[in-house]
């Protein structure tokens, strides 16, 4: 965890005072996730919980769907400028029998759609992707419950963060309790991280239980809530079309600005129980 | 501009009390990028500035460097479920002798390092991609000047931002006048099209300017300053530990937390003047 954070000198300037003082950065490093041996990915990420970012990212993407279809995670030796491992090469080995991805460009699923680049093939590839039906997922949750959660996310994430600087993406089940946080400069990398210790926990799909991310919802966070069956997703600020279209036509409870006592709840209502429900 | 915000029903709960009331959200559909009709990325971005988008793009993955390099930028014929073009399909065709991109996974940076994949490799594939010398941009701007740039870019955004969804990025010159503004659900997405807009108005590199940018600043986004040849980047919020490692290297000068009448000068602070300085 000692790359988590950085230390900087910094010019401090305030009401035209200039003063020079330490702080605190959030780390960033590149990652290279490897499918047998073969490069699929690279993204910008804080370093820690690389294992589970991994996990999360195969399962969001379609590889994976449980702990077994992986055979083994191994850091690839990739030394830094100082000789010394970066641990920032990371090679999964899939179980036998399951599909590699395929990491050509020309992947991209708008291909396998019947109509052009367009919001509804985007949520068409995930149909035919995801194998969970988050729309019988009977959790119910409070108003008041849901409220509760962001300050406990932030208690959670206070713990190492001082930067100012991390996205905090975290689980909790049905009474409002949290099960883990994870962090990053990248949401999507937080998520991939959060959703990848379930996976290998043996979590998964997460029926019953809701995702929350500190930041807005974007298509891409939702889809990868989907893909891990997840029935609520529960977002700081605010949610775009797609991300609601696509909570919407996978059955999935989708609440954003949760701030203070207040919240808007985009799709499947009948989820948060209010004292007039 | 009609589908930069889009409206739906929403279930507003506060103190427990729940109301259906109208919301408008952001607009988020899929963008596929080609090159001399070869498919080179997919982004999920707020339709509009499209033309902005990809120049922008091509500019700071290093494909152009002015608008000359591009011949002509079209949208192809990509039906949606209506049977009406979507306009989210844009083919660019390159001038003569400008080199396309080479749209492989393999094609990723790291591969050209003389060490693995890590933060020095990753400062090191800019350096050997940029054209320009931030370092030796003698622009200079008064701290006051500074704090007021966040006030423009909100008021600037204000006038089409009604979601609370959507990043901004804006262009200023050493008077802290505002140039343009452009928004989008990504933040990378609101660079490429300040970006871009630049560039196809003869504005690279952009030495004198400033890049300002409503929320964090990521190794990515100094990159695309970088490749443009801005001098200084500005975000209301916090910087990651490789995006101070970027700037400095590049001599660019990195302001973050520019709230109210203080600021965090990570590198180049001598572009900053105080009344002490």
């Amino acid at each position: 965890m000692g790359r988590v954070t950085v230390r900087r000198p910094v010019l401090h300037i305030k009401a035209g005072e200039p003063r020079r003082r330490p702080d605190t950065l959030a780390a960033e490093e590149p990652l290279e996730i490897r499918v047998a041996s073969r490069p699929l990915s690279v993204t910008m990420r804080t370093p820690g919980s690389d294992v589970e970012l991994a996990h999360g990212f195969l399962l969001t993407e379609g590889v994976i769907t449980g702990r077994d279809d992986v055979a083994a995670a191994r850091f690839c030796d990739s030394p830094g400028p100082d000789g010394r491992n970066t641990y920032n090469v990371l090679d999964i080995a899939l179980a036998p029998g399951v599909e590699p991805p395929d990491p050509s460009v020309e992947r991209n699923f708008y291909t396998t759609s019947s109509c052009g680049v367009c919001g509804k093939a985007a949520l068409d590839s995930v149909r035919l992707r995801t194998r969970h039906s988050p729309a019988e997922d009977p959790l119910r949750l409070r108003a008041d419950v849901l409220s509760e959660l962001p300050g406990k996310l932030r208690a959670a994430q206070r713990v190492f963060d001082s930067t100012g600087g991390l996205h905090a993406a975290g689980l909790f089940d049905a009474d409002g309790s949290l099960l883990a946080v994870r962090e990053d400069v990248g949401r999507h990398n937080a998520v991939d991280k959060i959703l990848g210790w379930a996976l290998m926990e043996g979590r998964t799909p997460l029926t019953g239980g809701v995702l929350m991310v500190s930041g807005r919802a974007s298509f891409e966070l939702v889809q990868k809530a989907a893909m891990a069956g997840v029935p609520m997703l529960a977002a700081v600020s605010a949610p775009s079309s797609l991300a609601v279209d696509l909570a919407e036509e996978q059955g999935m409870t989708l609440v954003g600005f949760l701030r203070g006592q207040s919240m808007n709840v985009y799709t499947g209502s009948q989820r948060v129980v209010t004292e007039i429900s």
